[in-house]
Order: C-alpha cells, then sequence, then structure tokens
C-alpha cells in the first residue's frame, strides 16, 4: 500500500456550505490559488448543479489550476454530473465526486429508494461520470451508518464501474476512532478488489474528534485521501481541519510512517485568507492556526522552553507559516507594484479599471496606515471585483458621533443600484445608529445573528477592522464582511455586504457528504 | 471497574494559565459557582503558591463550593504543599494535586535531578499532603513522554504513600489515541497494586486530538477521571474540551457504557460566562457551543433534518443548554430581583454600596437596551467588585466622532488613582484615536496583539459589544476586556482593564502539567 496520503480540500464546497460562509466567484479563486500553493493534492471547488454560481465558479476554478486535481460535487444523476463535466472541462486534471446515501435510514427516509434501487444508480452514475473523466470518485453518504455487507456491495459494484475513489464519510460527526478505522477496515477486506481503488475518509467534528476519526481511518482502515477543509471550516463543528490532521502526520511520522505533499509553511496564509473572507473567526486557542498556538506563558513553564525548546514545542511556529506575515507595501509603492501583489496573491481584476479602482483604494488605504499586509489587500478587493458590479449597494460615506450620556448618531450615504441614499439615525451605539440609518431606507427585516470584529493584523489599533455581520432572514442566513481602519465605517460596509447577500438569488442546493 | 467517569475542571488552573486569560477572585468565584452548577466532580481552582491571588482565590472557593471537591495545583515540595492545604482548609471536600516531571528530558533538563531522586521528592510529597486532607493526586508531568518502568515504578510508590488519583498528562499535545490508549494500559498493568487509584487523563490540543486521546486513555487505558476545561481554554491550543469529551461520552453510550455526573444543560451557559470572562472567543464551527454548532443550512440537508431529525442530528441544542439565553431583567426590574439574579448568577459584591453601584450601571443600561440578559450581567459586574477599587485606571466618559474625509478623533476622560485625566487624540479609526487618547497620558508603551468585538447576546446591534483587547509588554500578555452598547466606550473600557492588568503585580508561576 502507498505511504502517501491524498489530501482533498473541500474548504470550496463542504467548508462553504456552513450557514453564512457563502463566497463569490472571485473569493473561491483566491482560496483556490492559495490551496494550490498549499499543494493539496484535489481541490474540491464546489456542486457544479447547486447554482449558476457555483457552475461559473468550478469553471474558473478549472481554468486557472494547473497543480492541482480540480473536483466537482454531483448527486448520483445524469444531469448533476453533467452539470460538473462540463464545468470541469477546461481542467488540466479533473474529478468528478458523485454520491448516495448508503444508510438504511437515509434511503428510507430521505430517498425512498430500496437498497438495489441505490446500488443500480450509484452504479450508473459512475458510469455516467467515466464519459467527463477517468478520474471518479464514488462517497456513500452517511456510509459510517450503513450495514457493512450491503455498502461493500455497492463499493465493489462501483469500483467495477470504474471508480478510482471511495469515500466513507461519518456525515454526522458521530464516530469514534477505533470504531471508524475499524470499519473503514472490515468495509475494504468485504469489498472484492478493494484494492483497485484509493479509500477515502470524510469526518465532522460534532464531537470534536474529526481528526482523530480521519486518521483512524487511514492507520487502522488502511484509507489514503483524507477529505478535510481549512480551519475545520463546515456545517454545524465543520469538518476535519487540514492544518491538523496534516501536522498530525507530519509530526507523528514516527507513528503514521505516512507523506503528505503539503507545503506546512502555506498554512497560516492559508487559514487567515478563508477567515477573512468567510468572516468565520479562528479562536486563539484553536490547535496550528489559533493566534495563542505557539504563544507561551510565563513562569515554570516559559523556563522550561528557555532551557530547551522541546520540552513544550513539538513544532515550531515557522513550520506552519507563521512568519509569512510580511509588511508587504507602503505609501510609496506604486502601481505596478500594487498589480504584480494582486497576482501574487491570486487576485484577479478583470479589467484595468478595475485595476486602477483598487489602486485608488490602496492609496487612500496607505494614507491612514502606514503597513499594507497581505491582508489588507486581500480586505480591499473583497466584495470589489467584476462580480461587485452587479450588487445591489454600495458603500458611500459615513459620519457619526457618540458622547457619554448623549444618544449616538450616524449618517450614512450608500448607493443602491447606482443612486445615493442618505439616512441618519440615533441608536445605542455608532453601529447601531449606522445599521438603523440603513434599515431606515432599505427595510431589509433582517435579524442579526451575530456580530463580531477582528483586528487584520496585528501591532496596534492602526490596523483595520473586520466586521462581520451575520443576517438571518427567511431561514437564510448569510455573512457579510467589511474591512476599515474605522470599525464603524466596517460595520456599514459589512452590513450592506450581507443586504446584498440576502439580495441575490438563493437557488442553491446543499448535499451532506 | 466503575462505570463513572470522574469530571475534573481545570478551566480555572490550567485555562487560566493561557497567555491572557488570567481571571480575578472575583470572575473565579463565579466560573466556580458555575461549575458547580454544571455537577463537575472536581474544581482545580487554581495553584496556591503562584501567586498571593491565587491563594486567596482557591480560599475564597474552597468557602462557597459545597457540592464540588475544590483543588490547588502543588509542586512537590512542602512549602508548596502547605500554601495548598491552608488554602483550602475552608472546604467540605478538598484536594492536594502534586506534580513533578518524570520523562528523560525533563528531569534533566529542567530539574537537573536523576530518576531516584524523582521518586523520593514524589513520596514525601504525597506524604505530606496526607496531612491536609486524604485526597491527594499525584501528577507524573510530561507523563507520556516517560519512560514505562520508571514511570510504573513511581506510581506504586505514591500509590503506596496514599495517592488516590494518578494523573498522566500528555504535556505537550503529542499523543495518539491508540498510543496514549496502550501507554495508559501498560502503565497500569506495570504497576502493582494500580487499582488502589483511580488513574486520570490530561490531554493537551496541539495536534486536535485532545477529546480522543482523553476518551481512548478512558476506553483503552482503563482512566476513571479526565482533566479538561471549559471551552478547551489553555495554553497553546489549549486542554481537553469538557462539553466536547462528555457529550462524546452521552451519544456514544453504546460504545463507551460510561456514566458522568454533568448536567449538560449547563454547558453552553458556562461556556458563554468563561467566553466573556477571559475574552477568548468561541469560533462559529467549534463543536457543541460554537454559535453554529446546531445550526443548518438550506437545501438538501435541510430537507433531510424536516424528514427525519435523527438524519443529521446525533444530539439537541437544547440538551447542552442552547435555551438558556432568556431574557432575565428588564427597565422595570427593582433592586430586589436585580440582588436575586446577582445571588443566582453566584455574583458576589460585599458591600451595600457594591451592589447599588451595580443597581445604577443596571439602571443605566436598561435605559439603552430593552431585554438585559444573563450575560449583560455578568459583564456589568466584570471588573467591579470589590478588587476593582484597588484599580489604577476606571472610565469615566467618552466622546467621538469620524467622518468620510476627516481625521476620526475622540476624546477620553477617565480616572488615574481617582483623579480625572481629560485626553483628546486623532487617529485612523475611533478606537485608534480612543487608544491613542488614553496613550497620550499613560504612555505605557504596550504592543496590541489582538483586537475583538463580539456581539454579547444575539438579537440586534442594540446588544452590548464585548471587546477584548490583548496587550503585550515585557514578555507578559494580558487580555482586557469592556463591554456595552457603544463599541467605543467599550474599546475604552477594555483598554483601561488591560492597563489595570499590566499595572498588577506578575509574581505568578504558571506550571506546566
Amino acid at each position: 500500500m502507498s505511504d502517501r496520503v491524498i489530501i482533498f480540500d473541500t474548504t470550496l464546497r463542504d467548508g462553504e456550505q456552513s450557514p453564512g460562509a457563502s463566497m463569490t466567484r472571485e473569493e473561491k479563486i483566491r482560496i483556490a490559488k492559495q490551496l494550490e500553493k498549499l499543494k493539496v493534492d484535489v481541490i474540491e471547488a464546489g456542486f457544479a448543479a447547486a447554482s449558476n454560481g457555483d457552475f461559473e465558479a468550478i469553471k474558473s476554478i478549472a481554468s486557472v489550476i494547473k497543480d492541482s486535481t480540480v473536483c466537482s460535487l454531483a448527486r448520483a444523476n445524469d444531469k448533476d454530473i453533467s452539470r460538473a463535466g462540463v464545468a470541469l472541462a477546461p481542467a488540466e486534471r479533473r474529478r468528478i465526486h458523485t454520491f448516495i446515501a448508503t444508510s438504511p435510514l437515509h434511503m428510507e427516509v430521505k430517498l425512498r429508494m430500496t437498497p438495489d434501487q441505490v446500488l443500480e444508480q450509484a452504479v450508473k452514475a459512475v458510469k455516467f461520470a467515466l464519459q467527463y473523466t477517468d478520474d471518479v470518485e464514488f462517497s456513500a453518504e452517511d456510509g459510517y451508518r450503513s450495514e457493512l455487507p450491503f455498502l461493500a456491495r455497492v463499493c465493489e459494484a462501483v469500483i467495477k464501474a470504474g471508480a478510482r475513489t471511495i469515500n466513507i464519510p461519518d456525515t454526522v460527526g458521530y464516530a469514534v476512532p477505533s470504531l471508524y478505522g475499524d470499519y473503514i477496515r472490515q468495509l475494504r477486506e468485504m469489498t472484492p478488489n478493494s484494492d483497485k481503488a484509493v479509500w477515502s475518509v470524510h469526518c465532522h467534528n460534532d464531537l470534536g474528534m474529526a481528526v482523530a476519526n480521519s486518521l483512524a481511518g487511514v492507520s487502522i482502515g488502511g484509507a489514503r485521501q483524507i477529505e478535510c477543509t481549512i480551519n475545520g471550516l463546515g456545517e454545524r463543528a465543520g469538518n476535519c481541519s487540514l492544518e491538523e490532521v496534516v501536522m498530525a502526520i507530519k509530526t507523528r511520522r514516527d507513528f503514521f510512517d505516512l507523506d503528505v505533499g503539503i507545503d506546512t509553511q502555506q498554512i497560516v496564509p492559508a487559514s487567515r485568507l478563508v477567515s477573512n473572507i468567510s468572516g468565520f473567526v479562528v479562536q486563539p486557542n484553536k490547535a496550528i492556526v489559533g493566534a495563542n498556538a505557539f504563544a507561551h506563558a510565563s513562569g515554570i513553564h516559559q523556563d522550561g522552553v528557555l532551557k530547551a525548546r522541546q520540552t513544550y514545542e513539538i513544532m515550531t511556529a515557522e513550520d506552519v507559516g507563521w512568519a509569512a506575515n510580511k509588511i508587504v507595501l507602503g505609501k510609496l509603492s506604486g502601481r505596478n507594484a500594487f498589480k504584480q501583489r494582486l497576482e501574487a496573491l491570486g487576485i484577479e481584476l478583470e479589467t484595468e479599471q478595475a485595476i486602477n479602482d483598487a489602486f485608488q483604494r490602496f492609496k487612500d488605504l496607505a494614507d491612514r496606515k502606514s503597513e499594507i499586509f497581505d491582508e489588507d489587500i486581500h480586505a480591499l478587493v473583497s466584495g470589489e471585483g467584476a462580480d461587485a458590479a452587479k450588487e445591489q449597494f454600495h458603500f458611500v460615506s459615513l459620519s457619526q458621533r457618540s458622547e457619554t450620556g448623549e444618544k449616538p448618531s450616524a449618517k450614512v450615504v450608500f448607493a443602491s443600484n447606482g443612486s445615493e441614499i442618505t439616512s441618519e439615525s440615533e441608536g445605542n451605539g455608532p453601529v447601531d445608529a449606522t445599521v438603523k440609518a440603513i434599515e431606515a431606507k432599505v427595510s431589509s427585516g433582517a435579524e442579526l445573528l451575530l456580530f463580531s470584529v477582528n483586528g487584520i493584523t496585528s501591532g496596534t489599533t492602526e490596523s483595520q477592522g473586520e466586521v462581520t455581520m451575520r443576517l438571518q432572514k427567511g431561514g437564510r442566513i448569510v455573512n457579510g464582511v467589511g474591512a476599515d481602519p474605522d470599525i464603524v465605517v466596517a460595520s456599514a460596509k459589512a452590513y450592506l455586504s450581507a443586504l446584498n447577500k440576502l439580495a441575490s438569488k438563493n437557488e442553491k442546493l446543499n448535499p451532506q457528504v
């Protein structure tokens, strides 16, 4: 058996399905480029049949990514698979990932199909997918709660039909490492020709064990592909964290004796990019990528670190790219330097005008902030690309004031479909006043579920504040993100960004694998 | 072997050691009371010899907690142990937890002791501790990287000396479940009279496997105590999460066949309290207690949830206390209702004057915010108790304004040792201007490492914003926390709170277990 573990990143598909984490095509391209730099083997770029937006995003990613395989999810039907096949056509290496549920509960309650019907449809789907690519992956949805003999029959049949990768997800995050590892092992043993496919694990973190379960699937079960996401992004408690599972394999090479192709120094930049774009903060005590992961307290422990690093350190901050946060540009940087930096970051602005506009925003920011980091540039272009022109609301200007003992007030100017609107309001604080001023004209009626601000770069309060506002309306949840050195302005931008997302069509389907 | 797993919470000791998470005595009492409501078996309240503050906090907690055992950490020496013994004297049930390193690396590099010297000191320490309580726990620091035969000798000797609990920490978060479980099992098998003690696990999360490792220590290794923290708070990537490990045991009772005494409906209130007090945010995709943990997206998956809850849900939000966020008070609530609520929340204000002051702040808040939640009351009294009078800086008032195209400005009035100081400054944003205004007078020279804001309660922007500012000076890291409906005011409060923490003596030792 190969000692190489394939890293299959699904940040752009399963991660993006988190309530509020939906991304634009341009944001997805930027993340895909960072994933390519990270050297992930497979990038699951989306679910082509979910929406036109997903289809276009996959097609764009398939056109620009050269070093990683680009993959689309597809339900086990011709329509989904042909959408995936067409979207992936420009890719140098492409994979279609088709799935159907195999657990008794899901087959009966959700699909209303018999086991034999499910098996037949799985085989048909794999064969149909082969006309678009010879790299077909099959997933047994809710695989871990399926009956082994039936699942083995399905696996045998899809391998025979031509599936090269067989994925057994713990869809509900219910597994325990030893049980999950044994399950994969038994399944492989019961499946004739199991060695003709690469076996894959896909674990959710509802009980905090996604990483350990994935690794048990590999070390006990013999799987050689791990499906994971940056920052463990994903629905509910999220997916297996790429950074944790990769660093566990690297740090405990003595035990696992396995290789991964990841360039670990790209981990922290990838984490920050995904956090900035999705608006999902990373908690300080998050392994590998949390602000505290490599911070040491004082006292006995620090003494130990000084005496011998290895007393408390099993890996270094440099290994995972913590040193990568460098000042890249400043006030004196010219348009060419800016444009080169955009290219290096995978940011594609489609017209010269768009680059000029971004450069103007960069100069404005550099007037207010002396050190411009990669994170600032990402924030600068977020929601400002070619797709942005189609958006309903744009921030124009704001003035606000608050004084102890008086009611805070804000006056906001914003554009709605091109025409400027001015609105004033009081509120409990300047952010509340700003939101009330916008709502006075827009009347979205959306409910604010979450409000958070994070400094984009550490150092000083001169850093831009990045605000996430999570709105809910009619059962739909969106995250708006806005960045500015003035957090009230950043809040206004975030609120308008969330309103834009609510205004966009909600045609998307979110499969659960 | 018993089927009961003892839950030993070390939020107030190992959790509080996280850079920036240090807590006042009153904050620790509030958390201890919530841990008692949660029905944890043992509360590790601190490390009595670390500082006078730790000693006093343990003593206070020992006086008020009735249903949980109260524990103090102590190095394996008479001085530490007698400090712990004295601090714990008021407790109904008390435990002394003494430790010494047993790994070759730690013994040689850190302790500069021979194995025989370490063994002798461990035995002496346990015997000495027995004069204060018959409930003595011994921890082998860096136990998981120790040599089994030597560690078994140490364990045999300390059990013979009277230790009732033997804890084998994975101090550096290096373990893998199957290896760690086997290690504990082998150690128990090699230790004569191993059945005379309860074996305990204490895992760190550097590779994202603390929960799985702890559970392997229990299911494979036969341990019956798990050391853990709320939200997985702790140095670096933190400790095993109480909420995850408890819900794993409960949800997978079919596999573990074990009981825990935890009242799971108190989990989310405990998580929020610890997050509010420590200033450590919980990421949305955190298992059990993250905002998204029970949120569902639309499409295929939601369809599944509607068709049958158990297709995607392995536990419910109600099980872990998500429904507990209730409106408790409003504008019309009187002083008695307020006082009763303080008592129910474990908030002890020592004088009638302090209660009157807090009630006044409550009325001021209720004027600006119609619904007052438990979280608001906690924020209201944070840093405002009897200890607060001793603090150097207090917020008085603030006015600030910003307008697109102009330089934001702020005027801050604050008290320093009782005398009022007024300062004005411009800045990149209102928060930057506020911090610069304070710094213009205080000249702390501290570096801002992290700035974050979270809505305390969801619902509207009328919610209070809770600001965390993490400052570093001379290698010391503190978190300041401030809450207010106006986030600029909250930022000023957070900055002053951080300055107060920097101004307090830094005499504390942080052991690493």
